[in-house]
């Protein structure tokens, strides 16, 4: 059996509580405070009798509580891991109780930039405050309260799903048994922050953004746009864009020799920035990747050895070839400094020609390792 | 004497020469044609008697006939070859005459899409031919007749100047001695398509573009100021971002938690996207990286062994460690078919962390093995 064979969880929905309410409040790494607070969240699975089988699952940039399984019946997209969550797959649902919350500052249920403010009752637009990973971290570790888990199988995410499983590890030590991180760095490089400053200047540039201020039915499009563009470079490789798309033109046999889309990768490339601008909020996309830049384990721990000096979790690194967001080089600074604090850690780079999106898309290499590591 | 403290070719001016005027004109690959045409370009040293002393230099994506040298008494920017070019240098002004022209379809005095339309009185925005490479070596192989030059030295030049080098040894075998190919490639990857087809949209869709027909006084800043931090990028290395810029803040001892630049990378950036608009054209941004997209010598002559098939050039190949825009792999293609045709052919892959812009920069090294190929 294939992993594309494999069951499914099914039909499942997003549900939403509302985890704070005045005068109770999430103080943030800023200096700020949020109140009130939802979390939307899905779970898969069911919860043992000691609570002990819980593994939470943090998404990256554009993803969202919908981890695994469907919505609809008719539904074309399945949830953002369903190559990894479910019966028999990595995170094997007939063992373990699996949860997936929406992050802090999202834009699919949980309260972000574009919820409403209840001062105003308007969307918060930029008057909602900056978030930290561990601000996200706070939020997740509040709504694992309110499930009544004592303590996680494993926290695990790729990229700053990654960066979230690290920031939990961390700060919540006795909370975490194995912490899986993929694909992910203990900072974001220059070139990867001046990638997103490049998205976030083609959203603020557009005249549609006003400030932060947009209609909701009238978003910053071209901008939010350009931005998934960027970033869609970012997560394949080079390689894979030569294998996918090559020189092959668009709909034609030879060159019109005009500004038509002339080669199929920018035809590709316009289509993830179109259909990504439907299903993504715009100020949601600015204040995430900012949430990127900011994490720094060095900068806030004073070294990495120190950030990892109280962890108790054993962790799973796992890194990509072709990965050149979060190059491989940054996954062994991790697993260095893991092992200087005498920390279990295991590591393994896998070979992919799929680079970054390779978290997202290497089921049956990740299922081997994760399944593995989670047993033994 | 290091490259800094050599001499200069001193003040110079970039001349205009109407080249082309009805009903003559230029035959273009597109099949269409344009008239009248005027050429902008510099030149260095002397002609000897039988001249047989010329070098041509090629410029690339955003740069222009001025070479070397300097404009003014105050003039803060050098040529941009200055390294390169002039007395003792690579390109040795004592003996060769070295000749620069703005490309065809460029903004810095070489008919483009920001000329006048003679047929309208307006600049030619979109009604302005697409232009190839072939195109432009054309139009300089008339300018080289017009100065009375059977043949060449050399021609040269990095990125798009190298794909244009590499177009005159083919389409004028006769008129080549040395073809000096530096940080340049037979096609660019699909993933280069990419991110010139960002920087278009970007133009594009900035509302001030006015589908081409922008008023030069009201450029589409922002779009063209996008297309350039994205183009940025792609010119330097993971590795230069890091050591220049790293996570270090700008003008701040730590995070003020808001949408203002944290970080000097992306103030950087946005200085490179503010100062490129002050000096280049967004409808010539367009044509340009359109230019580059379309040169192929395997679509275009069958293979890329075909390709080379009639040079009587001897070449010099350049690549950089760091370029990942022209990677070395794309260089050792060129030489790969050059040797299987029993051309003669030097190639170095240069130790360098500049990235791509290492052609423009890397004065030192480049003169060492540039000096060493002409003499032997």
């Amino acid at each position: 059996m294939t992993i594309d064979e494999a069951p499914s969880v099914g039909m499942v929905k997003t549900q939403t509580v509302r985890l704070i309410d005045p005068p109770d409040k999430l103080s943030l790494e800023s200096g700020k405070s949020l109140t009130p607070i939802d979390v939307a969240y899905e779970t898969y699975g069911t919860l043992n009798r000691d609570k002990s089988n819980a593994i939470l699952l943090c998404h990256a940039l554009s993803g969202d509580a919908h981890a695994a399984g469907y919505h609809t019946k008719n539904d074309t997209k399945l949830g953002w891991w369903d190559r990894l969550v479910g019966p028999k797959k990595a995170f094997d649902t007939d063992h373990y109780f699996v949860i997936c919350t929406n992050f802090l500052g999202g834009c699919k249920g949980t309260t972000g930039p574009n919820s409403i403010n209840p001062q105003t009752n308007q969307p918060y637009g930029l008057d909602f405050p900056v978030i930290t990973v561990s601000d996200m971290v706070n939020l997740q570790k509040r709504f694992i309260d309110h499930l009544g888990i004592p303590r996680l199988k494993a926290v695990t995410g790729g990229s700053l799903g990654g960066m979230q499983a690290m920031e939990w590890a961390i700060q919540y030590p006795e909370m975490i048994e194995n912490a899986i991180v993929i694909a992910a760095a203990a900072h974001v490089t220059a070139q990867g922050i001046a990638f997103h400053e490049i998205g976030r200047h083609a959203i603020v540039s557009d005249p549609q953004w006003q400030q932060g201020n947009y209609n909701p039915k009238v978003p910053p499009k071209e901008g939010l746009s350009i931005a998934r563009m960027v970033g869609h470079i970012t997560y394949l490789s080079d390689y894979s864009f030569n294998t996918r798309f090559g020189r092959r033109l668009q709909d034609k046999d030879k060159f019109d020799y005009n500004f038509s889309k002339e080669f199929q990768v920018e035809s590709y490339l316009h289509y993830k920035g179109s259909s990504f601008v439907k299903r993504f909020d715009a100020n949601t996309y600015l204040y995430i990747s900012k949430t990127m830049d900011y994490f720094d384990l060095e900068g806030k721990y004073g070294s990495l050895k120190k950030a990892f000096e109280k962890v108790k979790a054993k962790f799973l690194i796992l890194s990509f070839t072709s990965d050149w967001l979060f190059p491989t080089r940054q996954s062994k600074d991790l697993v260095n400094a893991l092992l200087a604090n005498d920390k279990h850690v295991s590591f393994i780079e896998v070979e992919t020609d799929y680079g970054h999106d390779a978290f997202l898309l290497e089921g049956e290499k990740l299922k081997a390792l994760i399944e593995r590591f989670l047993i033994t």
